[in-house]
């Protein structure tokens, strides 16, 4: 008997869930009960539906054979469901886990504008945990906490290391996003080979209201957002992971870009306090080269070795007409998907949420 | 004897070179007396030399000989070169042609801020011609004028008709820049597959200055620039031709995105009324399409044949928080390149100013 | 009244419909009379489903409509459809068209191992058309001719006018195949970008047996395929047009490089000698560069304008422990597919078979 | 005092030196004496000089300072130079440290066919080490050792494997070869995003007499080379990391696939014998499932750790008309460059052959 909670990963044969299982590796938390899809990869092994480049499994993960979604039998033996599963799906799925009893810890959207549900990112706004004691399922056990959609994580904790520090008013962000964010089969090659598509569903549409949730606070039951402005333009590049993002930044105050360079890598959270297992040591790397961040060298950027891909990187830290200007780059399916939700899993397990 | 104007082409073997000697073909103006470049090249014919994929050049030009550049022999037999050589070259190089009584076209970026030395794009400013008249060269009928770098000038045609109908007062532009716009052998490969280098160099400082020169005005032998501000972050993303570019706008009027529209499809200048050979009908293209424009489907935009490339396509016109926002999509090496500066050289034709 | 014969497209849609789309404006024996798909596209203008990249549609093809496929409808208004329909659904449907007495000139596999139905490359065997007579379906006048899959059509040709020339006992292939070969969305950018997947399936079979159909004869009713061995290798590799192939050729005859290069280069068959609109007027293209063919530069071979990207282009001739080595490379939507069938009927209509 | 063998890196900036450094992290025979390069270099820390993506170096190591190359301080003080130089280059610098009595492990290709100079893969031709004692510098110590060229070795174990089980005839090869096999810059990005470059200068004469000198003999003072033939068609693809090789083969016995297989999997060679650090526990690696190996999933193959990217995989096993077909790929900068040589001077050193 390992002593470690009992997880379940749904959609454990797509991009999301496959980090999951990945993350899940030797965790010191969490065990895989099992990995769940749909009745397409039933009975498969996971060795047989892999779709990441970078990480080679234990072979015992590989023979381990995927299960067909039980919702009854997930909630009688997981106390939490690591969701991968898309949005359409998620929605129903979601709720009916938490309903019975289950901690749903999830990368889908559907439900992260809902009333009393959290979009976690644990270096920026752990206090917001506690809005799942008022989701109706509480009682029961069952509950449900989201990550933020991929480009809102890349770049929440420097955000929030510049909003603490100097007072954040406005967000100008241009991303060039990864196609593993589209999950898989995704981007149809004949569409990006060459090529940029400016247009990302809903996606701009996400950063400029989730990012302002999780800066924003939580009290007497409700959401109360913060009110600086994001303007967002979405675009997908023929990168394979790691999403860059231009980010022009208007500033209450106009430290000198020492003193920003300072407050971005010196910032620490509860996850750093915390030591959890998935937490980067230092959550915001800042180069000083002048070309970086980029994907091929950053986008595994995070120390100790269970942080991988954990860390924002930033870069070309730049003044131009009173407003600041830099890059910053992060995982999209790491910190941006799975790695979230599971650093989520892992702050609750220590402050007992669980 | 054609009647036609005999022309040098400088950098004949370059990306931008052999644009211009693309757009010489059968042109009803200007006849090539030459193709020169560097001792590496010289003396082989210009179809050995080729870079550019998307052109068939006809059987002669192919047999052309490449010359060894003789700035006397160029001034005895051109009254103009269009200039591609590399920027630390063209400074001095230029300089030389013009005091012999050469009017060069150059896309080099050396002499864009000298004081009497205009950033031409006829439909914005053909006005500011008149400060070649100020360049010392002038009385012997040499004088420079260069086109803007290419990822300014991708933009600054929907800007003008933006300024001119509702006041610019902010522009926060983010490129997706394609690796022809750095030459050849430019970017490795081993740098660009798969990945964005968030860094092209002076390329940001180059856009904030030569946008507000070219919207500004010119008298009494000084240029004064526009008052606009401009914030940029240029990156390198794996396409070929084309660079996309993300805009944020603050305009002093408010109009509807059906006006913002109008404004930009129904804009025309100097090149549209002169139907120089070169200028595309419709300089600003506006597409309603959800996700337009796109390098693989726009950057030849333009009609009739002849200005191929030569247009603007603009998309996703959207507005949030009291700004616009928009993509801009533009031929790097056509209309930011050697397009631009053989409209220049067309524009002066018809203006009797060569 | 035009005069024409009235075709339908099959398949409109795809990656070979608008291919065949592409090729019947302003064809000169053939009129579009309608462009067929399933009910996802059915109801709208052509112009919303564009997937090519490289070709500029008209105006009023790109507002014509897209119709659900009734075969009724096509059988009382179409001479010819042109088939650019998945295999799993062409069978059938083909079969059903002839039966109704059209001639179905189509680029799906389905029938291409047929008793009676001929896979026809003009240049190559247009003497097994006559095998179109023995299909049941004939006496209504309808019947099936197909063109080969797109990794053999690029190198039948040079295949052809070397056995002719030299005779033919082995053929070694490894292929280098774009990913528009794979219709659309075909291959996902995930498996692709920086990638090389060996393996295509049913490529290698086609290819083996394909070759040896096309080169062999037909007589009392049945083929005789040709002796020669075919060994292939089939991969994929990011390349947007374009199948690369590498030879190597063990021939009975052992002619210098220069002969060969010339009976190459010198082949002509029926579709040179008739004038075909879609004929290249030198169906192979020898480079002597070292560093030729490449997609880049020669995917669209061909000449005149109606026939760019209908000529095989050959280059490295090189000879090796008594083999002849070469590479080959060929469009494989245009030759490879819509091209193909279109050269088929362009045939047929002037030798009186439609 | 380590008791381990100093070593020298030459060309420590370029891409096989950097892999040269990474695979001399923590080795437990040799240690960095220092990393040499050119002016240009010389004075920067490695970690300036970045350009492999996929591996991450020790804080120390990134600290390092290159310095500039003197043949007499790395004579001195080092037993071995492991060259990573440019060919040119290569040929005197080698020749002359050799003279010098240092023991030269090279990549380059200037010596291979030297008279007593070895291409040695020590799975296959460990006896071939004996040459080196019939150099003339060998009495002071001094020698060369080369690695074969990337592509080469990419497939003479597992044609070794075949050779001895059954009897190697013939061998048709054409290669899909990543980009950093030109080193950096090496290939312009404008020649190979979305293209195939069907040359790679010298390099098919280099595999049609590298792998016969390989697998011949060395007695009486020469090298006899097997009789087998080999017939090579060498492209360039957009792939990062990792060299595909299609293959037909004609051997001598006809073994069932089966058999094919296991004498494949299971051959296992000096290294693995003598358990060298670098030395994968199984050298060729025969994957079953339909569409492997590929560059993403396979090209870093090898356990254990110190062994990654050491292995061959080879999958698509088939036949055809008598001859055997399968795809191999291998990692062209580690097994094909660095690690080729690093395995080469580790089987020297347990050997006493240093």
């Amino acid at each position: 008997m390992s002593g470690k909670i009992s997880v379940a990963v749904l959609g454990a044969t797509g991009m999301i869930g496959q980090r999951f299982v990945q993350m899940l590796e030797d965790h010191p938390y969490f065990d895989i009960e099992g990995l769940y899809a749909s009745e397409r990869s039933a009975g498969k092994k996971f060795g047989e539906t892999l779709k990441v480049r970078d990480y080679e499994y234990r072979q015992e993960t590989l023979d381990r054979e995927i299960s067909l979604m039980d919702l009854d039998h997930i909630a009688r033996h997981c106390r939490i469901a690591f969701s991968g599963i898309p949005s359409e799906l998620a929605g129903p799925t979601e709720t009916e886990l938490a309903r019975k009893g289950v901690a749903v810890y999830t990368n889908a959207g559907s439900h992260r504008m809902d009333v009393h549900v959290p979009i976690i990112v644990p270096e920026v706004n752990p206090d917001q945990f506690c809005s799942v004691k008022d989701q109706d399922t509480y009682a029961q056990g069952g509950y449900i906490v989201t990550n933020a959609n991929c480009a809102s994580t890349g770049i929440v904790v420097p955000l929030k290391a510049l909003n603490d520090a100097y007072g954040l008013k406005e967000v100008f962000v241009s991303t060039y996003q990864a196609i593993s964010g589209a999950g898989y089969p995704g981007v149809p090659s004949l569409d990006i080979v060459g090529n940029v598509i400016p247009f990302i569903s809903h996606e701009e549409e996400k950063m400029e209201t989730e990012l302002a949730k999780m800066l924003g606070t939580y009290g007497n039951g409700q959401f109360q957002y913060a009110s600086f402005k994001v303007m967002a333009n979405c675009a997908r590049v023929p990168v394979v992971d790691g999403h860059t993002e231009s980010l022009v930044l208007a500033l209450r105050d106009q430290p000198s870009l020492e003193e920003l360079g300072k407050a971005l890598a010196g910032y620490r959270g509860e996850p750093q306090k915390l030591q959890l297992p998935s937490a980067p040591e230092q959550p915001v790397i800042v180069r000083t080269e002048n070309d970086r961040p980029q994907p091929i060298y950053d986008v595994m950027a995070g120390t100790p070795a269970r942080a991988r891909g954990m860390a924002t990187t930033v870069g070309r830290l730049r003044q131009s007409n009173g407003y600041y200007k830099l890059f910053a780059l992060s995982h999209n399916t790491l910190r941006g998907g799975a790695g979230g939700s599971m650093l989520n899993a892992e702050y609750a397990y220590r402050k007992n949420l669980l």
